[in-house]
């Protein structure tokens, strides 16, 4: 991307980086993994691919781009068959081609392979330069074809045996869904960073990342599958084997705080319903005396409608979302100000001039975007601005899945709360605990991963990969 | 469009025809063009077009689709020039393409001319063949030509004269925008139909069709374009001309209801305040015992806030919205339920099961989709759904630049209230008075056009138009 | 087209303009439009377009490119009907765009037409003002919406009458085709400028510029249209009409020294048994001591051939041609010398080293492509390089729908023939007598136009055109 | 490719795979590489693709189409770096997508490697199996794959001692054009099937597949790489290794019979020369008594002029081609006659009515479009056709690297002469004997391939390969 060209980041957001959809037994297979990659776009809007087979040859169709506008009618026709598995991509700017679109298919001598991936290997790096040396070749730069490779060196037994072979020397995290000729196989890795959910739709078993996309197709929502599971549907059924050393859960908490669509179900709570518990919790831990309470919108809304319930406060909207922003936007080259968060947002004047708001949003990464939802909603006349945010101050990037910026470019990172506030011209500033964030979720405490919000990574890292994570984070 | 690669329709709503922009003496003028479209790029997703002069020479681009994907960076340096105009379009399935993109731009005997207009003539197809027997040729099926046509005929006098001469002849809703090498003109039609604003960016005069895309470029909005007003905008400054005789204004109130985006300031009022104020008038108009207000997103919103808090009721997210939707969809020929709303709008289990939920939506066109969204609300669990539209049934097609479906579509034409509640399934239905709306706008009750909801059309029709009405009806 | 991406102008011809087919009463009529195109394509190569009628509602599809990129099998199905015209179009840079591709399709009082033209109107704009003075709205800037509007304005009588009251305005060169819902015609103007022939396909008729698009499908070529005739197809058979004062033939001496191609039957002569007929008799008035005849491929191969047979000597291929030229060419920055036609031309050395060597080439236009062809030939070891040129010196611009240069740019409007050769550093240089080109196309000499040898334009050109041609000049 | 889009296949010629073109040290390497596939376009007309690097990163562009169509301006600025490769490809419909385009592009534990391969392997199959045993991942069909495997699995020593291990154990014709951030290096197979000539363009090393690609840049021709010869070119200049055992050398006659431009000097000898030579002795063995020669345009013209020539016939130029022929061609599904060979070529009437005409082609594959000339030029009026065939009987499919069809699809595998004169309706047909064409090559007749029409396939097929031979025949 050149310069000129440089795409306008509109938001201030960590990306999730995948949403994974699978179809067994389905006379449309192709057609319903499209389906089930449009209600997961919101998990990555780069690219899309989808994977079939009849049980012979194998099909694959990827490309940049939105879901709607990569799979035409046409397309799908050249995916035949009765099993599919599909993917949908956000990366960062680096590693933005083609060549890094999932799925990806290979030959090994155990025949055809599709996989898609959903997650961060920590010690990618280490295992390519291993498999380097004896003789393999990488033709692209994604951590997916890592395991793709240690899966095609494993030795004897079934593909379930192979695969925990080759996953046992992999860490980080990751969901898998894979393709055969015979079978479709998931897998979350023993810690259970990312989510999967298996479903049933008539006579098809279908895999999804979230719930979201089995209600599309009305498919009934079965379960979730376990950290550590692996699951084999093929023609006489579906099997789980667990053959991994059971380890603590980590599942990542910011999947309730942002990632997740507010209608899915995961980890057993409806994501919205954890956000409204998020916005309680916040109006508990950081009541103010206020007469309105506003979402940034859409992130905001679950919280900022729990806040005002908890405090007894309105709520209101006070920020109109303009939702045709594509992914590119044209500034002008002078004579008007720097246009960022102005495209996507417009403040509504009448609602907030002369109030005392309190504006709620999930999360601030580097704060240049809610310095300017600050601005904007003073200028629109508000007396007193502020800013709740139902997750604690982000200190570390992600290294399981998640595209962040680099530690120093966290505003949490850098900077005290007091200093953010001032940063970010707020009246007042709260940030959730992280014991009440983790309470809100109504799950387990101890079954999260915090790490972004605390540094504890607790999942690779030794010696190497330190000097990796350095590297990282350079 | 062949049948095969039918568009699916995914929603119910009346659609707005057109957004209109245009700016004067600025260094980028097709720059902020593009910015002033894509703030309205509600008011029409289909096709865009910006015409821009630098007092010589003129540059029209235009191309089917959405603002941020027809306009790149290489597209607006084709544009040159310190003025433009711009124009974005919705229109049916069977005018959809190109040639009817706006906006038109001719050379006359009195020089070249850029033309976009947001409304409908009531008399184009007379006035086109009266003008094609006198030799004129039509290269479009748009009635904007008509007016281009008798534009250029307009013998003697400065360009205001000849128009106002133009416009004599026409019947119906117009909102124009002219460019010119010397000068950028606006016409509301004596009865102030569509809206038009002023604005004020640093040395520039900007006309946009609403205030949002004034706020956007952070442009100070000067006033209302009025009624039968003419505005030219030249070197020389702006003058105003009124050469119509006074009419009554006939504002189209579904403006406030649906059309308009709520951050925008419409015929001084709010929109987003209006639509709550509708909220507040409807629940004192139809009360109910609930446990919570749910709105259709993203247009009911702000009816469902109000009547919210008018009933002292919860107001929660119950339904999703999709927003990575496309214009098409590829739906599976066999084996999985028809998609319709779903794929748009998926219910939250956990907001709905057990409750008794009023849902609020703005308008009720063909029924269709509100049928689908209360069987959805009710399989999600809600013990009761209470439907409350912020608006009368609609009865009657808009002849005004709204695109309708014919009365024989129109559920609340052909229904009575009770038919069409247990049609929707609902357990109630309640529409908003046609008083009780035109109060809530908080303008003057008789300053309104309500067509749709009476089939009062004050403009227009007498005998040959009829028939033409009943043409357009079949 | 910005300097930086501009279109590397790869040869030095003259270029026709247009290419026209219709056909009248087929299955597959659009189909057989494309083939038409397809075969004519050398007569313009920049846009291609179809109009096609089943009696009733029109499509029409046209864009930018070559016939076979510009129609898809799913682009022809968006044109029914039993009745189809077509064009191609090569055009000069300026008004390179797709708002004047042909056909244009418009509605007037008498229905809906579509009209495609090859040639151009001397006196285009003095109408187009008269027109527009009258109301008229001009939405292109091609020459052929003046004919779409005198005809749209004329009174009364058949469609043959108002066509030929039209035209009796029109002064210049125009080979025309019409498609109305009811007929198709066509039209050559009283001096025949540009060349129509008529065939028979099965059951239908088929109209084409030249009859190599006739032999493609297996028509049978039944006779040429004759200047100043009207042929009116319909179903009820063929008329023809001859509403226009005789005049003397004009028949552009071009068609046979470069644009048609070799196949066609041009006038009662194979195109390419004139061409060898020149290239006897440029032997005759040029001969040369030589070891070798070479053409510039592929337009000197016809008169190479009669050259090399006249003067006893050997004939070969001493220049290969690369056919797989696209529009444009990215030449590096620094480093290589400037391309021109190297791109396009490779020398043979093996054929050529050490021979004395006639180059035969149909015409010289700036002169810039034969200095780098003599350079080249020589360079590859060539003995001495003797051009001869199968056409008088060119002079003078075209105005009857051949694209040309300005007088100062055709080196033989401002040279002498020794200066010439000097430039172009051949070893003898000799141009066709006016009389012996005329003589060897074995019609009248006096049945044509040769203007750009002579300056003699016979048609248009009173006072008011002469400051028109000046304007055209500068 | 869907049947109803299923390409017109335009000719009946065996086709070459490949064209390859590097350079070394050039400040628009990109740039340069571009310009060469641009001249070696005739090799390969369905993907284009370049890798270039500056030393440390690697970028490669490729896509489906010719050249001219897949590089822009801006695409070639995404290939920075003084160092460049470059491919143009043909296949078979089957592979036809851009998996398979190339360079191929990976990492290996030896660096980052782009591989650009002309040829095909006899054993890719047992090669692909025995590295998938081992754990090779492959992600294309394409056998060139297999090389990179080898090539990453070579352990120890130089790249060249590596490439050369690599290289032992494989068997068939390649010569490859690899390119590693220090290094570019060439390799013709022992046998020395596939062409390949080094140039000095300044101070850069260039390598082509042809010598024409040279030509265009004004690049000094230096010499042909040898069979078995492996040239490293790196910044301290140019070293050449000979790692394999001398075989004798299998240089494929085709190349010179119809693949190769005639500019291009292959072998020692120019192409063009070549082919007259060829004509001159068909001339001998096949004389006839005729009225005139004309060729099968291009790829007839070289031969027919030699015959012409040795026989004191005039030679002339009856059918004419055009050279507008897209990829695919749209034929009417009524009403019309199959369409074939005229969509390009068309009979000269003129030339040819009354005539004895001898038609030179260089070669016969299925025999299908032989048989539509000749009736083409009969039905055109010729008196006699006699037809002469620069080449003996195709009797074999190829497996070195040429696009061929089965043994039962070529006619000249299961018809005498006498039944295929028959089949074409000729009234004589000659074909050149073996010993005829290889001596009038001009190289010693000992030194070529000539598989394709004695069946003697002098490399690989031992008993397992005569399996493969089998599967590849069916």
């Amino acid at each position: 991307m050149s310069p000129e060209d440089e795409e306008f980041r509109l938001d201030d957001k960590f990306h999730d980086e995948c949403g994974l959809f699978g179809v067994w037994n389905h006379a449309e297979a192709s057609n319903v993994a499209y389906l089930g990659l449009y209600a997961l776009q919101h998990r990555g809007q780069e690219s899309a691919g989808i994977a079939a087979t009849d049980g012979h040859a194998f099909h694959v169709e990827k490309a940049m781009g939105w879901v709607a506008d990569v799979f035409s009618r046409d397309r799908l026709k050249r995916l035949p068959g009765h099993r599919a598995i599909g993917h949908v991509r956000y990366s960062t700017a680096g590693s933005s081609n083609l060549r890094n679109a999932q799925p990806i298919t290979a030959n090994t001598s155990h025949g055809p392979v599709a996989i898609a991936h959903n997650g961060n290997l920590i010690n990618a790096e280490e295992l390519r330069r291993r498999l380097e040396a004896d003789g393999a070749v990488f033709q692209s730069s994604s951590d997916t074809e890592v395991i793709l490779h240690l899966l095609a060196r494993a030795d004897g037994g079934t593909l379930v045996d192979r695969l925990a072979r080759a996953l046992s020397q992999v860490k980080g995290a990751y969901t898998l869904l894979l393709l055969t000729p015979t079978s479709m196989i998931t897998v979350r890795d023993p810690s259970g960073f990312r989510p999967m959910s298996l479903g049933k739709l008539a006579d098809s078993w279908v895999l999804a990342s979230e719930t979201c996309a089995l209600d599309l197709m009305e498919a009934q929502v079965v379960r979730d599958i376990e950290p550590g599971e692996i699951v084999v549907v093929d023609d006489s059924g579906l099997q789980s084997f667990k053959p991994f050393r059971p380890q603590e859960k980590l599942q990542c908490v910011f999947e309730y705080v942002y990632f997740s669509r507010p209608d899915s179900v995961l980890w057993g709570r409806n994501v919205h319903v954890v956000r409204k518990a998020l916005g309680h919790q916040l109006a508990r831990e950081h009541p103010v005396v206020a007469d309105l309470v506003i979402p940034v919108p859409d992130s905001g809304v679950g919280a900022a409608l729990g806040f005002a319930e908890e405090a007894g406060l309105p709520y209101d909207s006070g920020l109109v979302r303009n939702h045709y922003v594509g992914r590119t936007f044209i500034e002008p080259k002078q004579g008007i100000r720097h246009f960022g968060v102005k495209v996507k947002l417009n403040p509504n004047r009448e609602v907030l001039a002369g109030r005392r708001v309190v504006v709620v949003d999930d999360s601030i990464v580097r704060g240049t975007t809610s310095r300017k939802i600050v601005k904007m909603v003073r200028a629109a006349g508000a007396r007193e601005v502020h800013m709740r945010i139902s997750s604690p101050p982000i200190q570390w990037p992600c290294y399981y899945g998640i595209d962040t910026p680099t530690r120093k470019e966290l505003i949490g990172s850098s900077h005290e709360v007091p200093e953010i506030q001032k940063y970010l011209g707020a009246d007042s500033l709260g940030y959730l605990s992280l014991d009440g964030m983790l309470k809100a979720t109504g799950n387990d405490p101890a079954h999260f991963c915090h790490a972004c919000f605390t540094g504890q990574y607790k999942v690779g890292f030794d010696d190497g990969d330190l000097a990796q994570l350095k590297l990282f984070d350079s």
